[in-house]
Parts: structure tokens; C-alpha cells; sequence
């Protein structure tokens, strides 16, 4: 509706679409028959209802040009939901707006929408909704998906969980980046091929310690190098933290992470993966591995530390009637009204809000940023989560720190100016930053230097147990450890920059 | 206060400032006399009152380091305060923190500051604040700034307005602009020299319509070039735009952008300069100019128009109870409680609300945004701009579009949800968006095409009368056209881009 034009180019249908045919007209009329035209257009205006998400004058566009290109490439109006996140977004998603493109014209049609599963592609081709699939991300999750379809091998596609890290690359203006798919934008600069990998250079025994993201990807690059791997887990499931995240709302794609490298592993006779299994350092100074490396991961603190508060808050109120998100993986949640405070600005805090919500928890959402999931921004979903919070009624309060709560008030302070507020509540829960649960390998660090014994393994530190930050990064970290290891390449930062600028 | 040690580097002055201490002694180990070793250390700590801005503990530190470096670069702790934009931070206002460095050390001490006034630097450097000056911003401005002051040429400096348009480049990841200089960022790829240009290439007379900043850079460079130059503006006083805004709070420094033109413009035979002229097309035609370029500038729509609405609205109420920024520079002020709709998200509207709250009005600022000039992110003074708000008690409401007054309530929504919300109020001042005022222009181009004369002159327009734009878009549009007139760059997007990555 932004068409406001008066002469040929507006008013009428016919007229409100001749721009676009021209366009279309005297690019074949320019090429020929040298190449093919694809003309990329929604199939919708932003006009539509749930009910009727095509207005009737963007049918008659289509009808008007349908003939017209050699290829449709049809997305839709709304970017924030082409482009979603799969916390707000399912798979596929576009198909209830676009279907209809394909009974106005014979021309092929291909659309995107994060297909991951080979099933929906297929069968929206066989119910002729689209003659070719549009993938993105999960080209950048798995550039072979392509080929594993073709050779039959689902099992091996690493599916992209609409996490939409790829999209931070873009925001930030920084290299992409792929929670799925560690070697995405590492191909030429560090020779990481997202298939294949270099066979071991010893006959070494690998101990992993732990089995999150960041074990599970050196476990299982580390078995495809050909090394011997135990991988030992404290709990009773692999995970770690994809595990516990994986059941909050609207992340469980994000299971993905550990499913995929759990079944490759399977695969692996090379391999042994011990649940339920608590090491100290003698333990797993006894397994005879050459090479140990933990990664056991992190902690929500508890102490408000963080961004708002450069040291602990002393003043955080009786510890059970303050809560951290682990306290909520584990069933520990708060009663009556509980006053969220999100330090970490990403989903993680409008995320439990939502969950808590869900079990009947009366939330009051403070953060010092001025929105909701602020960083949010960076993956597209920043809208969404401050929608949601409001749609579930929870109250929002930007632009404030939490300074102080007694079991009854929190005191609140203006990130702008000297003024306070006050909120009653009857909890709080801290969603501020994490702290590395690192105790094994600083003991191991111990034994090594008080005991020296002759044949002592290495030993390193992966994922959040080393820095605490996004899946993505545990995941690059556990396969940059086993890509390295016993190369020159290890703990190197050198990577390739020759020719870089280089024309030829 | 971060350093929350125990071990020698923790806890005492003397093992805070350990660190510190070891790194220059060891840098001054490795290189000996072969470098000098500068650093970069804040004066205070962040820790200080106004009174008193600077802590005990960080003197002890300066007095521990004093002789060890051989220059000592100083700046202070809030770096919004040390970027600082002339509308909230003053010329060399770090003095106050850091004057007592010198009294502790014998070497060399340099400071920044945004120092733009050759007497500001030479006073400080005399009382023995600093030994030189550092000067990152003002060289943007003028890259001869210290050739000119030491040719005694103040009069020729383009003196730094503390717009932050150069720190955008940063916050975008786009190449540098500067308000002042446009040839910043060209001076390669477009081959511009800040001072120095190529000779006219015909005995050609240029009329220039219109004095703001397009105008008059184009007038000066055209003078500079060496052709004859009329320059005809409606009203009494140059400046256009930037006459009006640097009469608002904070922004007076803006003045310079006029002033620095006016005063080369002075000086210059071959430009001849019309006030208090209102040419028509018939005028315009009739001085027998061989080319004719209007810069007249752009208007504040009335209509609502704008990114929230992108239609005009209907709903607005009546025309005696709604403003623009352009009444406001007129004189035209509402009275009683205004509620003031900020859909351009840069300064404009938190300094007419200053501006509003300065003459007894009450305030209420409404944004689509979910922060008080939002855009001032990039230019790094949205803090300072949503914090004077709080401060001058104007009641924020973020998130929220207006899209309704009817002369006593105005109806808000909400950008998350459907929800709404009213609020009383006598006036609305809308600062949406600008549309060019461009009718010479068009008339003129009719005539041109209607009459077809022989010897017609070229006709071009710049600036906000070409597109509304930030007031460095305008200088450099101004100063583009001069730069390209008569020579084959004319019209022509084409620039250098051969061996942009070859290291030769």
C-alpha cells in the first residue's frame, strides 16, 4: 500500500504491477534466450488475515505476470517470519501463504522456509506446492544436505535448528558463524572441510569429560579422525546444556545440537560413552588416556553478578527465594509473584519468563537494556520475544538494574537517571551470566604439577567449562580441539591469510 | 573497582598497579632505546564526584608509574564523556579530570578532548595541563589543522561541530563522513584533496539557489575552482537549515558549517552573494548563468507520514493544535501540554522537547522506538539525549506509535500488540519525516522543456531539495557538484577501484 502514485504506475492493478512487469519484460528482451530470469516476489502484500493471508489484488499481480519470468521465487511479506527463529517460527512455514502460486502459473516455483527435514521437502513437491526447495540455513548447517538426500543418508545430516546465529554474522559484520556446523566460514581460512577430516597422527586414547555441546562434537570428530575416545558423563543423558534448554518453549529443535552427534557416535566403534559417570582427577588420571580434556561446562551464578553489578550484590535477599536458571532446569521453581532480572540480554530470560508463566508464576521482567532479548536483535527474534512477554501479561520494566530485594521488595534503579522504584515480589530470579564449572580440570592442573609423573596426559578445557558463551562456540570449540590435535595446528592462531586480497 | 584478585595482583595500590607496572617495564626490557613507549592510561577510575573527580587510590597509581613510560596518553574513564557531541560535552573537558597528571610526572603528557579552538589547545599547553595535544575528531574536520595554526591561518580551519558523524562509519561498518570535510573518505577513492582542487574548466558563471549547507559548499568549492558564483538565497541569513538548528539547545556549534563557508566566501572576488532573494523560474533563467543548481532545501511533514505511518493520517486533528519542527524555528510554539511523536529517531526530537520544555511547555516524547533517539547510538549520545529527558521530568513513552489526536486526547498503539492507550494533550508536534522543497526546480525544468531554449543552461539539484538527508549528505552533495562540474566525472558513480587490495 505504499503505491501512491497517480500516472500509469498507480492506482489500478494492472497499472500498480507495471513497473515489475516491465522490469521482467526488458530483462528478457535485453538476454534472450541466454539465460533464465527468476524474479523473486511475496506472495503476499502484508494486507492478509490468518484466514485469508493473500489479499486478492496480490492474486491478480500474479495472475497478470504469471507467465511472464522463467522461474518464481516466492517468499513473503513478513522477513521476521521468513526469517524466524524456530522458537517462534515451525518448519516450513511459508507454505500457507504461497500455495497458491503454483495453480496461476506453469512456470516453476521454488520457495525457502527453513525446510530441515527431507520429508517436508518431499512432500511438498509431491503435493505440488513447489517444484524445487529454497534452503538457506540448512545449507549452512550442512552444505551436503543435498547429497545425503540423494545417497539416502538422513541419518547424517546435521539439521539446522533455526537458532539463527548465521544471521549474527550479518548484524555484526563478522565472519558467519553455525551452531550446527563448526567449519562453516572456516573452509579456507583454518582448511576445514565441513565432511572431511584428517586421520589421527598416533594411537592415543582420548578422555572427554563431559557430554554437551562442546564434548559431543571433539567425541565425535575425534572418532571420525580415528581415534580412540571415552566419553564420560556426570548425568544420566547427553546434552549437557542443549539437553535442559531443549525443553524449554519453543527451543526443542535446539535438541538437534546433541542429536545428531549422539547418533553419529553410535556409529563409532571406537567410541565408549559412559552415563551417570563422575570423575575427579585420579579417575580419570587412572583411565590411561594420553589425552584428557574436559568439558563440563557452566553455571548460572547466583550472586547478581554480571554487567549490571561489577562485583557480587550482597543484598540479593533469603537464598530460597532467589533462583537461577539451573534452579529451574532442575524442577526448582519459584511461587507467586517472581521478579526476573535478565543481565544476559539474550533469549535466555524471556525464554524462562514465558516457561514460568506456563506453570502458573506471576513474572515481572526487569532488565537495564531497553527491550526484551535486546540481543535479540542480532538473530531477528527481539520483536517476537517482547511480543510474547507481553501477550502472557508479564509486566515489562526496561531500563532498570535490580539493586536490592528483602523476600518482599526489590528495589529497582533507573540505568539513566538517580531514580528507584519498588516491586513487591516474592522471588527473584537471576538471569545474569555463567561461571565455568571447572573444578575437575583445575584439580587435574594440580595432580599434574604436584606429582609430574613421567607419562602425563595433556589436558585442555573446551566450551563453556573454559569460557562460557554460546552453543556455537562450545560446539566450534570441541571440534577445533579434536581438528588439532596432534597437528602443528594446536594452539596455534595462525590461520591462513596469504593471498587473501588476491584477485587470481 | 573489577579487580577482585588476592594474589600479588589484587587487594594493595601497589599490587593493583602490578600489572600495569610489568607490562611497561617489560615493554621497556624487550625494545630498549630503540622506541619510546607511550601509554594510554584514564586519569580517574570512575570512582569520583564532580567535586572531586578523581580518586586517592588512582593518584597513588599515577605516582607508582609516573617516570616509567616515556609519554603518557591520557584520557578518562566514561568514554560517552571523551566521545562526547557538542550538544552534551563541552570543548577540552577532560581538563577538570586530568590537569593533575602533570604535577606527578616529568614526562611528556598529551590528552584528547576534542580540542578544536587554537586558543583552547595553546592555553592548556601554557598552563601546563598538557605538553601537546591530541586531536582525533578535529583532523577529521581539517587534516591541516596544525599547518594552519602554525601558518597563523585560523580563519581557513574547518573547525570540528562534535556531531559524531565520523564515529557512524564505525557503528555501521561503512566508510568514515565527516560534517565539516566532505572530501573524508574520498581522498583516494575519488581522488579529493581536503584543501586542494582542480581549476574551473570554462569561463562559466554558476547559479547557485539557496544558502544552507549544500549551497554554500557548493559555492565555496566553485569559487575555489574559480568560477563566477551567484548565490542567491530567500532569505535574510546564510545558513539554511544549520542557522535554524544551532539556535537549539546544545547544538550551537553547528553554526560552524556556515560559518567556515561564509567566511571563504568573503574573501572571494568571483562569488557574488544575494540575501532577501526570492528567484522564480523565470528569474533563475533570466541572470544568464550557464548552470543552475538549486539547493533549497526540505520542509517537516505535517502529515504524519513517516516510517509508523506510511500514508499520510487522516486522524491528526486540527491544524491549529499540530506542529513541525519548521513552526518551531519560526516561532510558532504550542501551548499547555504537547505530545511530541519522535518517528525520525535522531536528534531532532529530543532537542526540540529540551527546546519545548526550555519555554514552559509540558512534555510528553512518544516513539515507535523503544529508546529516546535511537539513532544517536551511532553517533554515541543516546544515553546522554534519553537521560536529559528524564532529567527535564518529559514523560517517555517508548514502543508506541501515534495514531490519533482529536485536539484533546491522542490515541497511542503499542508495536508489540493491540494494545492502546490515550493520552491528554493540547498539541502534537510531529517529527516524522522531510520532504524536499523542490518547486524551482521543477519549474525550472518545465520551462527548460516546454520553451527549449538554445543556450539553456545545465540544471541540477542538491541536498535535502534532493533528498532530505543528514546535514553531511548536503555538504558532500554540495561539494560533490562543484568538485565534478565540467570535468568527465560529471553524473558518474564510478570510482577508483583498481588495486583497492593489492598490498603494492
Amino acid at each position: 500500500m505504499h503505491n501512491q502514485r497517480t500516472d500509469e504506475y498507480g492506482g489500478s492493478v494492472e497499472n500498480r504491477v507495471r513497473l515489475v512487469r516491465e522490469l521482467i519484460e526488458e530483462t528478457k528482451d535485453a538476454i534472450g534466450d541466454t539465460c533464465a530470469v527468476a524474479v523473486r516476489m511475496a506472495a503476499d502484500d502484508g494486507t492478509g488475515t490468518p484466514e485469508q493471508p493473500v489479499s486478492e489484488e496480490r492474486r491478480e499481480m500474479f495472475s497478470i505476470l504469471a507467465e511472464l519470468p522463467d522461474l518464481w521465487d516466492i517468499n513473503i511479506y513478513d522477513y521476521e517470519h521468513e526469517m524466524g527463529v524456530s522458537r517462534f517460527v515451525p518448519e516450513a512455514s511459508l507454505e500457507n501463504t504461497m500455495h497458491y502460486v503454483k495453480s496461476i502459473t506453469s512456470k516453476p516455483v521454488v520457495t525457502v522456509g527453513r525446510f530441515t527435514s527431507p520429508d517436508t521437502m518431499v512432500s511438498q513437491v509431491r503435493r505440488g506446492i513447489v517444484d524445487f526447495i529454497g534452503a538457506a540455513r540448512p545449507s549452512i548447517a550442512d552444505p551436503f544436505l543435498p547429497r545425503k538426500i540423494d545417497e539416502g543418508r538422513a541419518q547424517d545430516i546435521r539439521e539446522c535448528i533455526g537458532c539463527n546465529i548465521c544471521y549474527t554474522g550479518d548484524s555484526l559484520s563478522v565472519p558467519i558463524r553455525c551452531t550446527q556446523n563448526p567449519t562453516m566460514g572456516e573452509e579456507w581460512r583454518r582448511g576445514w572441510h565441513p565432511e572431511r577430516i584428517q586421520p589421527k597422527s598416533s594411537d592415543a586414547t582420548v578422555l572427554v569429560v563431559g557430554a554437551g555441546p562442546a564434548g559431543l562434537e571433539a567425541t565425535r570428530a575425534l572418532g571420525q579422525r580415528g581415534y580412540n575416545v571415552m566419553l564420560a558423563e556426570a548425568s544420566k543423558e547427553l546434552g549437557g546444556r542443549v539437553a535442559q534448554e531443549c525443553r524449554l518453549p519453543g527451543l526443542a529443535e535446539w535438541g538437534r545440537v546433541a542429536d545428531y552427534r549422539v547418533q553419529q557416535i553410535q556409529t563409532m566403534p571406537n567410541v565408549d560413552v559412559y552415563l551417570d559417570n563422575h570423575l575427579n582427577a585420579d579417575d580419570a588420571l587412572s583411565v590411561g588416556a594420553e589425552h584428557i580434556v574436559t568439558a563440563t561446562g557452566s553455571k548460572w551464578r547466583a550472586d547478581g553478578y554480571g554487567r549490571y553489578h561489577s562485583r557480587p550484590c550482597l543484598d540479593l535477599g533469603p537464598a530460597e527465594q532467589v533462583f537461577t536458571p539451573d534452579d529451574i532446569f532442575m524442577g526448582r521453581v519459584p511461587q507467586g509473584k517472581a521478579l526476573l532480572f535478565d543481565d544476559d540480554h539474550y533469549y535466555m530470560g524471556s525464554v524462562l519468563a514465558e516457561a514460568l508463566v506456563a506453570q502458573g508464576v506471576e513474572v515481572c521482567f526487569v532488565t537495564p537494556e531497553n527491550l526484551v532479548s535486546a540481543w535479540g536483535l542480532m538473530t531477528d527474534e527481539q520483536y517476537q520475544a517482547q511480543q510474547r512477554l507481553i501477550e502472557l501479561g508479564v509486566q515489562i520494566i526496561t531500563a532498570h538494574g535490580l539493586d536490592k530485594f528483602d523476600g518482599s521488595d526489590a528495589r529497582l534503579s533507573c540505568v539513566y537517571s538517580e531514580r528507584t522504584r519498588v516491586v513487591e515480589a516474592d522471588a527473584v530470579v537471576l538471569v545474569t551470566t555463567r561461571i565455568p564449572v571447572d573444578a575437575l580440570y583445575r584439580e587435574i592442573t594440580g595432580k599434574l604439577e604436584s606429582e609430574a609423573p613421567e607419562s602425563a596426559p595433556t589436558l585442555h578445557k573446551i566450551g563453556d567449562c573454559d569460557a562460557p558463551a554460546i552453543i556455537a562456540a562450545a560446539v566450534y570449540a570441541g571440534h577445533r580441539y579434536a581438528r588439532e590435535l596432534g597437528t602443528d595446528m594446536e594452539h596455534s592462531d595462525v590461520v591462513r591469510q596469504d593471498k587473501l586480497f588476491d584477485p587470481d
